[in-house]
């Protein structure tokens, strides 16, 4: 164990160590002058987009928590208006698959779903690096930081399932076991509790308003990405907090009851 | 800090607290019976599917992986081939937007994209838990528990791009930042190495493999999972190994050099 990462991913992001897509690019990126796309029409970018109501998005979103789930939900408010509204290529996207990205992958806990989706949506729009633009990823990458520092859950639903109040709670990471966490020990609920569903039904509305958000931004031509790939400044793969997990804060796991609750 | 929690993975998975998906169904899945698919023809399943060779899709991942990276990889060195073998519903679906998975999400370091493509392949092909079958999910489960009990990368390629010795070492996680972390520490190696690059691709290429062989046995009616979900026994989204992170063994994250490099 060590305690002696002291950047913070605060003074990472405003301080000189700011890292671009550019410098990722050459890290991760040295094999891009063979790129060439491979596919059928759907690998043609970007795809078409019209410009979404944020607030309906996010209430679809909330919804479609309760089917899907968070992943399956974010991909669902943004796709299945866009099938509606604009047709191919969005009806032969499979949208039901992604529920497995629920608890962080079939409840592993490593990504949010909402944050998978969320980059899936991105990308999928605007296209992949080695198309036509490097906003789809560094759109992705914004959402996982802006999830990142929100007080979660943001949006409230017009009419929510749970009427009792959600505290809110700032997850300092993009994945779900670490953010689920948070909130339950600040709620004081556990995992199969109505509080926690609807708290992540809301988290989920809560990313697909600011995609929204973004995404219409883009269309606009007015999107200046603040998404960075936190990977080249520290030599690994890795988001900006360090101290967060190589540190002396790491708190004890909840184990569940005994009754396999 | 605690070291308090002291159920291994193995004890886990050995145990009795085994969970396959009926608990978490119970867990997660409370509104299954309001699910109803809600796309285009795309969101039929199963997919159709063809059994394929293991080593030629590691070989296709191998190569793929200097083009697309981890995810991208793995859904093309699947997909690729159904494209030519099959050609719907695989010409429809957009692999080359899936590099973004590259570095556990543009270089966030969450679910190696290796693992994310595998789930990705194996709830597309086989559909998602509220279509017609589990097995798409538990089979990606079972690709992540295989991930972190793998001594990788176990396949080797026939022409590797770099000859040099690629040390094999055991993650113990499904999250690209541990997986290649450990794997660093244990080589001596920058992640810009070729030989940190060349251990990631192979690392696509095994998982290419089993993904493959799990298919196969699939199509044969033959699989039988062993995929779990752990969420359930610990009353939060997690693997099953607590102490790897609630624990006294996390090591100093290495700081890359002030090159920049």
């Amino acid at each position: 164990m060590s305690d002696n990462s002291t950047v913070s991913r605060r003074q990472f992001i405003s301080g000189a160590g700011l890292v671009a897509i550019g410098a990722t690019a050459a890290h991760f990126g040295s094999f891009l002058s063979n790129a060439e796309a491979k596919g059928g029409s759907t690998e043609k970018w970007p795809w078409p987009y019209v410009k979404l109501d944020p607030a309906i998005t996010a209430e679809i979103a909330y919804e479609e928590w309760y089917r899907l789930f968070c992943g399956g939900a974010v991909v669902s408010s943004v796709f299945g208006q866009l099938r509606e509204k604009i047709g191919e290529p969005y009806k032969s996207f499979p949208i039901d698959a992604f529920i497995f990205l629920e608890g962080g992958v079939s409840g592993w806990g490593t990504i949010c779903g909402s944050n998978a989706g969320a980059n899936i949506v991105t990308n999928l729009i605007i296209g992949p690096r080695i198309a036509n633009s490097d906003d789809g990823a560094l759109m992705g990458s914004e959402m996982l930081q802006w999830y990142c520092d929100a007080s979660m859950p943001v949006y409230t639903p017009k009419k929510p399932r749970v009427t009792a109040e959600i505290p809110k709670t700032t997850s300092d990471s993009p994945l779900c076991h670490v953010s689920v966490g948070k909130w339950m020990k600040a709620a004081g609920k556990e995992l199969k509790s109505p509080e926690r569903k609807d708290r992540c039904a809301r988290v989920t509305a809560s990313v697909a308003y600011h995609l929204v958000e973004l995404l219409n931004a883009w269309k606009d031509g007015k999107y200046e990405t603040k998404g960075i790939i936190p990977s080249a400044n520290y030599g690994i793969t890795a988001q900006n907090n360090c101290t967060e997990c190589h540190g002396s804060n790491i708190p004890s796991p909840p184990i569940a009851k005994a009754t396999g609750k």
